[in-house]
């Protein structure tokens, strides 16, 4: 995850607001439209060219999902926004992929913009941006390219499996937020396996790299939360969000918001365990540069002071008495062994080794 | 304590709320089924192989405890809900240990979900997650595992000692909660007791040792802290709920709070203290450092001299006058052992040693 | 960016308040005052020399916008001040261009101070101070020097792009501070840049100098934090003036309060990324030092000892009976070799190298 | 202050609340109880034996004061629970001596536990709880010892100086608090004493001794701030008790609460103020550190070439031409001065000494 | 800035509330008390001895202001005190010179304590305290010492410069705390200005003595905060007070409470940029280790095995056949040139210089 920009880009800045202009990298190679309308005893399914035919489905009781992946076609959004009443400003939103999560409450409809996260094969994790908006009796989901996140919910439409299908346009924004959130927990538990690797590697055998790899995860984590934090806000303004949002929609909110609490709780506690992974690598650099200049200190400490008793007797002077004894050689030797053992008996003693 | 994942089953990403699966390690081999039914004249108390016969006391005047160790058996939390009005949601939530501690109104009845904390004999700790249902008349609670930490309850139910008897099933909400928190007491002492160990440990002999257990505290305490915080709010609110929680147990409920901001207190002032402990660490293995140094530096520089004016008198030139002077060597033997005891005492001065 | 002192000059203490004086750098040569008139049908765009001519457009229908590039000239400040009913004290703080931003509700109009970034060749970056009025039919707008900042707005109006000429002089304002907050996102990109073009040298090839520049990060994000941060309230009461901001013009500035929010993220991401590069900087410092330690450990404790065993047959005694034997010498080089490969050997096993 | 454990003793753990244990160190031999009832005419003093002729006075319109000194006699505090219409839980937290400070409103009566601190010879900072029972007509006191912290108050009630005669029980019991919050201001006072003796110590003389006092200082701010802290809250809602503080006291009260808040704001500045010790001595460490390395470099970087070369020339090479020359003694000599010099100069440009 | 110690001296612990003692230095020689007594027309000024000459303007129409300079006479407070209706608890705060500022509604009066910052001639920062009691139809100031800080406020009412000759009492209050607020821009703008003279020093030649002065920058921001912080709650509940307080006069305090916000603003970004320089410090410091190590290990490493090889050809073994070769004194000195230069290649290309 590299530091993301903000990529508003150098053309926009002083455009006038509402000015449509596709911000962001372009992830999808085509537009797809894919339109589901149920209802307690029916399922439809199609997949559009255009947006026009979707319109006879739009003021039926049965409840119309709009899913468009690919978000880089900024004349779909705009015949989106016609057909939807949706405003142009909020169409600006959709088509920027810079925006944090949150929630605008419009006269007829509500806008989220969330966050998904994918790890990729290389344990980077990558956000991209989903925006919601929940009118009476539609939902429109915006993802910026062919995603497989909202899978299951189309699964649990089309075979009536709990009670999706009995439910209004709320409950759906409900499982598509939740299938949102589920997937944190599918990356922070790789997180967590990445983090207890490292962990492991740095008890056993830390090395330069560890600290690099700290520091991402501390970047990573840093950019997670910024994508997360402001979800809980979202949720939480749903949950009072009247008449659009019913009472019996209520609870499941709640208990998303909850999951929400705990993936929050949980990229904290990442950060503090992450702090607490460069406190002890820095520790152990320490540790292992006091054991270096303890060699160093040991050996040096040892031999200088025998070799400068060496170098005395290597002198030339004419007169030094000594070197003509019969036992000089041999005690010298003595002394020398002695004055080491000393000094390793001295260090011993300190605790050096 | 392992860096705690977020267990949700890649099975269950994406599945719709309220399906019932069992999250989390499987503790107990079977499940066992505790009733206690009482008021303040009799005491009635059976084990249970299935739900139905619980029914009857449910309807009593009297209070009906129901207490189930070992939740992985997906059923019989199912005939629960079923008998007791149990939301799906709620049964999903006992399900999942991997919950934070919280509490949800529901119409009929309070939801709570609280952590127990263990020990082991290594001095790691565990956590454990206990679920509470307060209705009317009943108190329902679910254990990962058969435990000891009710027993104490029990036994006075069957005493008679203290009001336990006299009073309703909100007070039992609160004697187990009571017992959760007396429990947080003994763990925090026994880490207390293990702090100043390590204490005494680091001031005495500091081993490379030392920071990884430094390290492992504060990870135990990064989630201490994420177990025990909520519970403040947890408390706190239970405190409001009326008309389950009547005003006479809600004097004890004040108590309760006041020890759960005390138990949060202590965790938080032992985070700062082994804050404070990793510094000292640090520092100390700076001041050893400095020592290792200062024992190099006093050696290498006094005999590094002496050893280049040894080696100079080593010298074989044909013309060096001073090798044929008589006092040359006993003179030069004077220069070094001056050079050298000036160099002491200039360490001497500097306060090296 | 200095340390942006707090130029209130020693002649202004104690001075009664309302006194009229220029605090800050003159930026500009002369004053230039702009007079922009505009309603959905016309334009209307002149210079002048002197305040008198606007009076006549102030109390028309149409939009009246009278931008004044360089305050240092107190006769204009004082000249507009009487003609628009602007309060001495509101005077002064247009003069006095150290202000943190902030809004003030006066009984005929608003009074907004601003401020825009620039950063100049060098990446350093300045700030400016914009004061913005907004009566009833018209704004005024109070630069240090000539910008090219409002250009776009400007354009906007002539070409009747947008909605601007059918909107009032709330929208007029909101399209101002929009072209400010809009210019933090080009600065920030390019700090973004900055950064990651730093963090690329910080793993590649550190330099004493990367501290330095960290540093200077570290100043400008405390100074551009100082002048952001209170733009959020700036915006967020605005969203509340009534009757001056019409309903129709709050939907943009929500989406305008959204982007500040979205700007103070950003720097305070930036904040904790420049955190964590002087960590990590700090970290590869110590591993470095740890790489030099053990060159010079290995070298001295494979050779002292090699240079100890010389130096004890470099003795001149006269009884060394070793020295004649025939084996001797070659004898003393294979310990040599072996003891230095035996310590070659011992260092890989620690894995020093 | 060693690590305060949470004492609450195993056995204690799953008791019914309200269970009377003494849980704490037993600081006092025998429990003495002393009785003052006075009003504006009159003082009566006695020592008790027993709680019952208390009761005598506990009706009368005049201010009774009973001082319990001694918690560890649980009949005592039993017996003044019933005769004082006292709740159970309430005796058993004025029996167990590890509350934080905190005010309970009860129908009849404010409960109030306070911490004393007293610094011993050795300067270690010591907690006392002290509980307060604020009634109609009369106040309880109860000390873990017997202690001379209200000796003046009781001076004051004797010799009716200042106004407390003429006031209530409320003012009495502010005038407790106020002496209790006096201390403090005794032992901030030794501790700032002993923090200034700290510093010079680490400014002139700094010894690994240092780095552990610093450490036991910041444990004790760490405890005392836990005591502390919860008092505002104290004082704050005891403001806030009508009708049992009357209006007249309230003044008394606000003077308190300023007190109380300075006290903190104290404690919180001798935090900031160690912190930057433990910072300041880090720093030392390392300047001494740097200049122990200087010496040793400046030494071996001059001589460890000087010695090589005097090795040169004390090789037993046959063909050594240099050997034979006349000046080539001297001339090595002038070189050997001229490299050490020239090193010297090189190190003194570095500006390394 | 010394560590201000809290002087509660013993003598008043315990003491009756109310007692009046003069807590702190006695910074004055005498006290003077000056009265300036105006209305729009007409302005009185006198140096009284006495309190009671006063007492004839207090009840006039006219604005009346006592400023009494060295507060160490118990005397003249306590007449002020009776005769002005202070009470006795206010006259202690005003005697006792080391109070947090604060706002006191009283009945007919409010009371505001205040510091003054003043910079000695060793850039050292001193507090003074200065209390304002403001009445209906009178100000009362107190001054530690005699200062110039309100002689501007006494020209401004002598020449009737601005309007604080049309204003009320309330509005000379605002211009006393604002040439205070006005003091502390000079106070910060000098510490502004050391900063960056510190900052230079830092990157050009730091020192050991660098750390201290870093440390006592600290010292005085944590104690300028203290100072500062409280200010805005003062200045924000007087903004709040009627009838006190007139509406003319509010929007001068808000503009007050912006400059207040400013200041702390100010403080809080010098402790940031501090924090940031004590940082950049280390890091200088970790750097010059560095460099100091390199320099050491290059020549250590270059030299001590050419110092060994030296070494093993002035071995005096009989049987060396390498001594007696021609070219092997030449070789010898050959390959030692090789062996250097290789190694500083090495070095060089392991990017060490």
């Amino acid at each position: 995850m590299r530091s993301k920009k903000i990529r508003r880009p150098k053309a926009k800045v002083g455009a006038p607001p509402g000015t449509l202009i596709h911000v962001g990298e372009r992830k999808a190679d085509s537009t797809q439209i894919r339109l589901i309308d149920y209802d307690e005893n029916r399922v439809h399914e199609t997949t559009l060219e255009k947006i026009a035919p979707a319109l006879n489905f739009r003021d039926r009781a049965s409840v119309t999902w709009l899913n468009i992946d690919g978000i880089h076609d900024i004349r779909i959004i705009e015949e989106i926004g016609r057909h939807f009443d949706v405003h142009s400003l909020v169409q600006e939103d959709i088509l920027n992929t810079d925006h944090r999560p949150k929630l605008e409450e419009h006269v007829d409809f509500l806008f989220m913009v969330l966050k998904t996260l994918r790890a990729d094969a290389a344990g980077e994790v990558h956000t991209e941006q989903v925006s919601i908006v929940l009118g009476k009796g539609f939902v429109l989901s915006f993802q910026e390219a062919q995603g497989d996140i909202f899978d299951k919910v189309r699964e649990r439409i089309r075979s009536d499996k709990g009670r999706i299908r009995k439910m209004g346009p709320d409950y759906l924004a409900y499982a598509l937020i939740d299938s949102i959130v589920d997937n944190y927990y599918l990356v922070l538990e790789e997180i967590g396996d990445r983090i207890e690797v490292l962990e492991e590697e740095l008890l056993t055998r830390p090395s330069p790299n560890t600290a690099q790899k700290i520091h991402s995860f501390k970047r990573e984590m840093i950019l997670m939360r910024k994508a997360i934090w402001p979800l809980r806000e979202v949720v939480g303004s749903l949950l009072r969000q009247e008449p659009l949002v019913r009472e019996e929609t209520r609870l499941y909110l709640r208990d998303l918001y909850d999951h929400t609490i705990q993936v929050i709780d949980t990229v904290e506690s990442y950060r503090d365990i992450i702090a607490g992974l460069l406190d002890l690598y820095l520790t152990s650099l320490s540790n292992r540069m006091n054991e270096v200049m303890k060699v160093l200190t040991i050996i040096a400490t040892i031999f200088i002071p025998l070799t400068f008793l060496a170098g005395v007797y290597g002198m030339n002077f004419h007169y030094m008495p000594e070197l003509e004894w019969r036992w000089a050689y041999p005690a010298i030797l003595a002394i020398m062994a002695a004055l080491g053992v000393g000094m390793l008996v001295a260090f011993k003693r300190k605790g050096w080794f």
